[in-house]
């Protein structure tokens, strides 16, 4: 048996170390047109800020490692030029010399994984002008920092890599712009979600330039600016496109293996593409959400291991068959942690379902244990009460409300379920009731119990999505006074019993206090009291306030 | 509708907000013996540490706030002397004056907690003799820590509260010894685990009385030292008796209410105990085990926040039914955290289930990211694959992972199933493969993969179990100079194909490395090579030498 590997990075790698597990007789070679292996593609930014100090540490393993260890024959700088499928074979040229040889081959696995994205416009091809794939870029971002020492920075895109360069090259010193097509900052999260994130970067000395495009990237030999579709040029000392990454499917479809709508390899359950004896796995491949079953394309360095691993083992038998994807992503920048798994609210309409959402105000720990503020946001599926997904932003323990999340969607809660988790509380860790639990029962109770929601940025000044409300707060007259809700009447909480004459029984009513609780306080007391049409505000004035804000 | 509830603390403020929340019309009566009501029990060590550094951080709420906001009246100070289930009245000492009164209900709730266990021997009424069980316990062991300066304590016990106050102590200065009955510290856990525990408390400056009793308390009129078994006193200014909890059923057993095996008050899944019309909630009620239906006493806020919801609820309708618990634990001493859930090997062992245990060593983030080891013992039912208990020591992301096979648990969970989870990866929060992964891999590869475990325990001089067998260390040649396994030769990963002559096929090897990877690697190398008697060492040499440590 002879397995040729196309790739070793996250997806090659982990298919040849399962290959070999399965058998010790298997001929195994891997092509790697780099010179690195194995590298934490994700450890990128953290190797150009200096956190990760050494480039050995981001690469720990090389082709002797892989001999040595698992008797694979790792060819690095050697490029895969051209499969044949008919004959079994590939054409590799070995960039250290040009020479260029065949190999055949009885299984093959493609991983060539993903490059940035490049937008074709002036100036890409600048000094100063870089994007981020492999440890020989970030090499050049590193090495431009401390020679060039760079007062101005643009990032083009918001993605997760291009929010870690920027903390990156903020606290190098730099005057960092980012510019974003989208009116938001990272198009994977709503846009409410977004928010926070938006106001968090701008207090941060962040400067975006959202709901335009780069048209051109200015300079001589070395950059010197970037220009917007307004025609205003941001001047620049470097730039960094961070626009999102392709899959690398050149080899594939030049063979005639079929890619999917995302543009990256289909493959089966088994990692198997449209060819025999051809396998796909890592950022090369198309993926498909477990929620809906459709295809995706989530490149990402923890999938790629799973499915190297699921197509190493294929070869030999079905015994593990990829389940796909919640779309999961985390990051952080600065001090700010962004989770996100499942549906978003935008996705989860896009596919017809009735949802249910929420935004969940809660500290991760006691706050006289120093807890800090998150804003959870779920959306559930009303018809069954399965939670479809959630967005997180936050301080701490973002990553692990996250995780159970993803735990439970995966083996299909609802929202209910939530609230009975075991979890672990001890002050240091969690609250009493966790924010995950919270997080069930407002959604539980807002499908089952009567206990709706309202979305913020559907209220006007008295209105609800178009319709005339009462709105009242709920929290004491002295918060009112600070702020409150456009329309809104005081009605402090411990007063609304006694007030409940002076509402008008046959117009909805809206409540809301800081975050949520009161607010849902409150609406219990009115439909307990007979009230029929009655609404807390989701997140409360916090959210509302960052809904409504006006930027710009 | 009249609803009275008996108790304060975390059970009964959640009863009662949740019978509001149900009916604006109940009149709503708690009457609590103590003078503050619905604080953190589990804050506070914290508190008497400083960490917290108010009182009233602890204790948020007051009688006042749950009049104004819940129309709840709450009567401090105020003791329920008796039950009567047939009058359906309850007889009442105000503290504050000394008057009784009765009052009738249509409802009760007892939510009477649990008091500390004080054994019977001389001297725990001296002065310098602490229990913690409410704020005003904290209160008198932080007055005497400051006003007292004490030099050298002994806690008996070596539960959570337990290790929690010695942190506190030994962070004071002082001198602390711990007397625990049983030959290992925290009883919950399995004793290997505990292990790694103990080392680190000693490396801490604790001194550890093991498989030991105090049987008497020393002083006159001031505590001076504690006698144990062996006659040997430790002098001592201080003494803090943290052996358990027992339920306070006082009141619940006088009137005919039936109690479990637990002793602990014992109700159906709405918290109904045995009396009509009355329920039990919180740390006096029994709870039962989500994984075998046994009947557990767990006393714990988390749980009594949740029965105390049902139990509220419960009085209106049956929407809302406990679950039962997995003995959900988790704390911090020092650095370190210990946390578990569900069943411990000793507990699947009696319950009769066929086990599969693995010690699984992994940092919680990459190490180039400043990622710490922890080790994540897991035990599965070889029937049917299911996931059945963890217990995690770390220092980072214990919590995480524990909330994670929480999650993972309560939905029935196969080992094999946890690869598949799509958790969040980004080098801040974890590795691409996250230690929760690793754990279902290993487990499945024993249970379904032929990939046997070895436990550390039963390795003598080269036999294991007490059959002959061949160990061989696949760590490079000179870590094994620098210590090994017992009976073990030196053969390093690399060079066991060449080696595999000069081993025995028909006798059993056992291979090994520092925590496991690599043990595999080379289990992995002999099993394809025809060797069918194949062992890896569960958690390698690391766990090896701390379960083969010579103690005391």
């Amino acid at each position: 048996m002879r397995i040729l590997i196309i790739g070793a990075v996250a997806g090659g790698t982990s298919a040849a170390a399962k290959a070999r597990r399965n058998s010790e007789d298997a001929e195994i070679i891997i092509f790697e047109k780099d010179v690195d292996i194995s590298y934490s593609g994700c450890g990128l930014p953290y190797y150009i800020g200096g956190e990760v100090e050494k480039r050995s540490e981001l690469v720990p393993r090389d082709a002797a490692f892989f001999r040595e260890k698992y008797n694979v024959d790792v060819r690095t700088s050697h490029e895969v030029l051209d499969i044949d499928p008919n004959g079994k074979v590939l054409k590799v040229r070995d960039l250290n010399d040009g020479r260029e040889y065949e190999e055949a081959y009885d299984k093959l696995i493609i991983s060539t994984g993903a490059r940035p994205f490049v937008p074709q416009m002036d100036g890409v091809s600048l000094d100063g002008v870089f994007t981020l794939r492999n440890v020989q870029s970030a090499d050049r971002i590193r090495d431009f920092l401390r020679s060039k020492s760079p007062k101005r920075a643009v990032i083009v895109g918001t993605g997760f890599i291009g929010l870690e360069l920027c903390e990156v090259l903020v606290k190098n010193g730099l005057e960092v712009h980012m510019v974003e097509k989208l009116p938001q900052v990272t198009p994977g999260l709503d846009s409410d979600m977004s928010n926070y994130l938006r106001d968090y970067l701008e207090k941060k000395g962040v400067i975006l330039h959202l709901g335009t495009s780069a048209t051109s990237i200015e300079g001589e030999g070395t950059v010197s600016g970037v220009t917007l579709e307004s025609g205003e040029t941001i001047s620049a000392d470097m730039v960094i496109l961070a626009i999102g990454v392709r899959p690398e499917t050149t080899l594939a479809k030049n063979c005639g293996i079929e890619t999917g709508q995302s543009g990256a390899i289909r493959t089966d359950k088994s990692m198997r593409t449209s060819i025999p004896d051809i396998y796909a796995c890592g950022d090369c491949a198309e993926s498909f959400s477990l929620i809906t079953g459709k295809p995706v394309y989530r490149p990402l360095g923890s999938t790629a291991n799973k499915t190297g691993r699921i197509a190493g083992n294929a070869i030999f038998n079905d015994s593990l068959e990829f389940r796909g994807v919640l779309g999961t992503g985390i990051f952080r920048v600065f001090d700010m942690t962004v989770g996100q798994t499942g549906l978003t609210e935008r996705e989860a309409i896009a596919e017809g379902y009735d949802i249910e959402v929420s935004h969940n105000i809660k500290p991760d720990r006691p706050t006289y244990y120093g807890g800090k503020e998150m804003v959870i946001k779920s959306v559930a599926d009303r018809k069954t009460g399965r939670l479809l997904g959630v967005q997180i932003v936050g301080y701490g323990g973002v990553d692990k409300r996250i995780d159970v999340f993803v735990t439970a969607i995966s083996f299909g809660a609802r929202a209910e379920d939530l609230f009975h988790l075991d979890l672990a509380y001890a002050p240091p860790f969690s609250t009493t009731k966790d924010p995950v639990m919270y997080t069930g029962m407002i959604l539980d109770n807002a499908m089952r119990g009567g206990r709706s929601i309202a979305d913020p940025r559907l209220i006007g000044n008295g209105t609800y999505d178009g319709e005339e409300v009462q709105i009242i707060d709920a929290r004491a007259a002295g918060q009112y006074m600070e702020g409150h809700v456009e329309g809104a009447v005081s009605m402090p909480h411990e007063t609304v019993r006694e007030k409940l004459s002076g509402l008008d029984r046959d117009k909805p009513v809206i409540a809301y206090c800081n975050k949520g609780t009161t607010g849902n306080a409150v609406q219990n007391i009115l439909l307990n009291n007979g009230f029929t049409m009655v609404y807390n505000i989701s997140g409360g004035n916090t959210n509302y306030r960052t809904q409504k804000k006006k930027r710009d």
